[in-house]
């Protein structure tokens, strides 16, 4: 009994490394169809995609997994498996169940709309017209609310939000979300109105000062030399590319992320390589012999958020790490710089500005771009609210929320691509994000009081040593709230992000 | 019945193009490979293209693929099918029993065995020691003969070495090598004799002048533009990178070739960049209604080289190219090529010497290269010679065809990564691409004679088109030797390549 248990278990995890497999060399064809695909490609590319796609489905939800889950969830408790093996199994259970309830004809009809939302949604917004987006939306909502019906039942979440939400934060609740959030929307609130009464005027011509693509790339080498991301040396395990949009992928030894280099805006490829270089230190730093198990990944959107925004926000954003970084910038960017005094540099980098979009808001502002999106997404699933509603329900939370007029609905419901493309449940991930970050931080000040010391003189190894072995080496062993309970000895709570910021902010506005 | 039929036939082609889309995206990971991954990577990249195979080996070997063929087989004397959908069924059935008739047991200890061998052979090049080389390289040569001696089943071929021949060039056999390859010898050497005796010395040193990456990128790009192959536009199917060693891969709109840029040779990434380019025009002009189909792809690896020749040597070495070329290679050199006379270049990139090493041989003595790797190869699966004995006849050949004396076996039978791979076969190919484009280029005179004072103006369209309408767009539709029959109305010839060749250099070296 015992070997046949260990037996199953071993072909399980082959079955996992055989999904992780493709599903990684699918990243690096994504990775190759955003930076270097030539034009005339991108289809062949799509069918190329989309078959591994199917590949790795037909591994996943092969009856086969099944009676292997079946047979060792039988012996388990009479079983010696540790927790780590425990573990394993249970996240392939949930793996299998949720993607094997899903009728595979569902499946390729939601990729299929998402392809076509997501071209008409360009249109739509290049038009400036949400006429044109709204009956793809409306369907792309319709096949996403037959989904999650489906998986609400295989999850046993209370309501069908909720069993979206999971799939990016495994566990969380809309319920959950709502309390955290008007916590959060509190506090960023009032830092905001501390912020608007404060006579401090951050100047930001300082980062929309000429600096040429080429010292921008210094300028990154010189951030990711500082976080130890190695992408130049014969034991390199990374590389840095030009896209866009930045963005980061990879698997352990294979990371990739890229920048976009603004020649008025340094400061926005400095931010994004911190940001992505967070992400994939993440990645990989997970442990060896974890790799191709299910326990060797992330636990989550929202802990992965916590780990790039602490990387660029909590570190990169701190007076200590600009005050070492601001000579090595002087250093490197013909003379742009010169004359630039740290205060008003510090003060430029963290300036706060309610404003209509979202992925170009500052710390305070960002959580609130959030909260809109987080509760629309809840009133639609819960049928509060329409595919007809939407313009004037978010046009009204950012004049609330924000104070903002929007004049037209591509910079209002219409700016971001997650609906679109079906990411329902996606958006609260990046404000947890910044909550977990900020309890990681109170528990990190304690363990390692020195550590600002330390950034200021360009060593970032005890951050990074505690971020690793506090969250990166506990890689998929925990839900989030658990892990979040075992890093901290704390439930989620919003007090040390908004403690955080309104610190950070009184120093800066002088409040 | 006929719906029934048809209806196979199309299941049996949805199989063909998921096994080519996942080739292809296979040939994209392994060109990541080549020229992005940073280099911890490979390991994680070895697991990912390993499981490819594997899944492209599953797809292809399903009883269910010999029932379709089976069905469609039984009905095709009374169907309607055209030719070129009895050629798709023909290929298909070769591809199906040809893998899966080799135990997989086999197929996995030869790719296991290859990744040895080739490991040690770098290990025996590096150390120039035979003898480390020499127990892997008997053990990929045990297995080759099992693998042959099943394939010779499969195909009916007369004896084994034919059964590899096959696998690069099919239908063709040793003894047809052997009877064409005695006359290209003789042409060859004939040509030798005479390019001896003659005073013509070119001076080499045209082609040594120091020229930078930067200069000679531009001129990439100059052979590129020339050829009409766009790697810049946004309608764009092709990319050019660079790695130590040049080569092309892709697939119909995402072609990717690679050169090296050496600062002392800027002859060497000219000519791999026209060679390359040759390979990648053939792949690109395939049928586009052809696509995802068995036809839709290269006869050949002798058709291909073939192609990458032409373009490379009967074009590319041309007076007239040449003559087109070397005003704008002054251009773009930054004054490095100030003062060369035309016929001094022309003899400069013409020049015939023997040579011990055959990627640095010129177009006489290259075909003397291969005839000798293909008597050692038919000898070894003939029995006839022993993996002891294979460096005494290695340097007795090169002595006897070439004159040169070999001092060792690195650079002697240890040169070539081939036969550690376990490619035996393969090398045949490249002198067949030579003969068949002897005869591609005499049908060409005739149905294009202008075509080298158009080349002389910089337009190779006219050379472009014809070996898009005679070659490129017959794909698979022929084996080689039927290919050369539709295309020249003749059989497989020495004469019309060796008269090329003496005619090139009876002008160049006066004689």
């Amino acid at each position: 009994m015992s070997s046949k248990i260990s037996e199953s278990y071993d072909q399980l995890m082959a079955r996992y490394k055989q999904l992780t497999v493709i599903r990684v060399a699918s990243g690096i064809l994504n990775w190759d169809l955003e930076t270097k695909i030539p034009p005339k490609g991108v289809e062949q590319r799509s069918e190329q995609l989309a078959l591994l796609d199917v590949i790795a489905h037909r591994e996943l939800v092969d009856p086969k997994v099944n009676e292997l889950l079946g047979s060792i969830e039988k012996g388990l408790s009479k079983s010696k498996f540790d927790d780590v093996q425990k573990r394993n199994v249970q996240l392939m259970r949930k793996y299998y169940d949720e993607e094997a309830r899903i009728p595979d004809e569902l499946v390729s009809e939601m990729s299929r709309q998402a392809a076509i939302t997501v071209n008409v949604w360009k249109k739509a917004k290049a038009a400036k017209d949400y006429s044109i987006f709204k009956p793809d939306l409306q369907k792309t909502i319709e096949l996403k609310k037959r989904a999650a019906g489906i998986l609400m039942d295989v999850k046993g979440t209370k309501n069908e939000y909720d069993a979206l939400l999971d799939a990016f934060e495994p566990g969380m609740t809309a319920a959950k979300v709502t309390e955290v959030f008007d916590g959060m929307r509190n506090g960023l609130m009032a830092i905001m109105k501390k912020i608007e009464s404060s006579d401090v005027k951050p100047d930001t011509s300082i980062i929309t000062k000429r600096v040429s693509v080429e010292d921008q790339k210094k300028i990154s080498l010189m951030v990711m030399d500082f976080l130890g991301f190695d992408t130049t040396s014969p034991e390199s395990g990374a590389r840095l590319d030009e896209t866009e949009h930045p963005f980061s992928t990879g698997y352990y030894d294979d990371l990739r992320i890229t920048t976009h280099y603004h020649v008025n805006n340094f400061a926005s490829s400095m931010f994004s390589v911190l940001h992505e270089t967070g992400h994939s230190i993440y990645e990989g730093y997970q442990r060896q012999d974890w790799k191709y198990l299910p326990v060797g990944a992330a636990a989550s959107y929202g802990i992965h958020e916590s780990q790039s925004r602490f990387v660029e926000n909590i570190v990169g954003r701190s007076p200590e790490f600009l005050g070492y970084a601001l000579p090595n910038l002087k250093k490197v960017t013909s003379g742009a710089l010169k004359g630039v005094r740290l205060d008003d540099f510090i003060a430029a980098v963290n300036k706060v500005a309610p404003s209509k979009i979202r992925i170009e808001a500052d710390e305070v502002t960002y959580g609130l771009h959030i909260i809109i999106r987080f509760e629309m997404e809840r009133d639609i699933f819960a049928g509060k609210l329409s595919v007809d509603e939407l313009p004037q329900a978010w046009n009204e939370r950012y004049e609330r929320y924000l104070g903002v007029k929007i004049k037209n609905d591509s910079e209002g419901v219409m700016q971001d691509t997650h609906w679109a493309g079906g990411s329902f449940g996606y958006f609260p991930s990046y404000a947890l994000g910044n909550l977990y970050g900020g309890m990681f931080l109170q528990k990190m000040n304690k363990d390692v009081p020195d550590w600002k010391d330390s950034v200021s003189k360009g060593n970032f190894m005890p951050v990074k040593m505690w971020l690793r072995d506090n969250i990166h080496m506990k890689g998929n062993m925990y839900d989030p709230a658990d892990l979040i309970k075992v890093v901290t000895g704390k439930k989620l709570d919003v007090k040390p992000f908004i403690s955080y910021l309104d610190e950070k902010m009184g120093v800066i506005y002088d409040y």
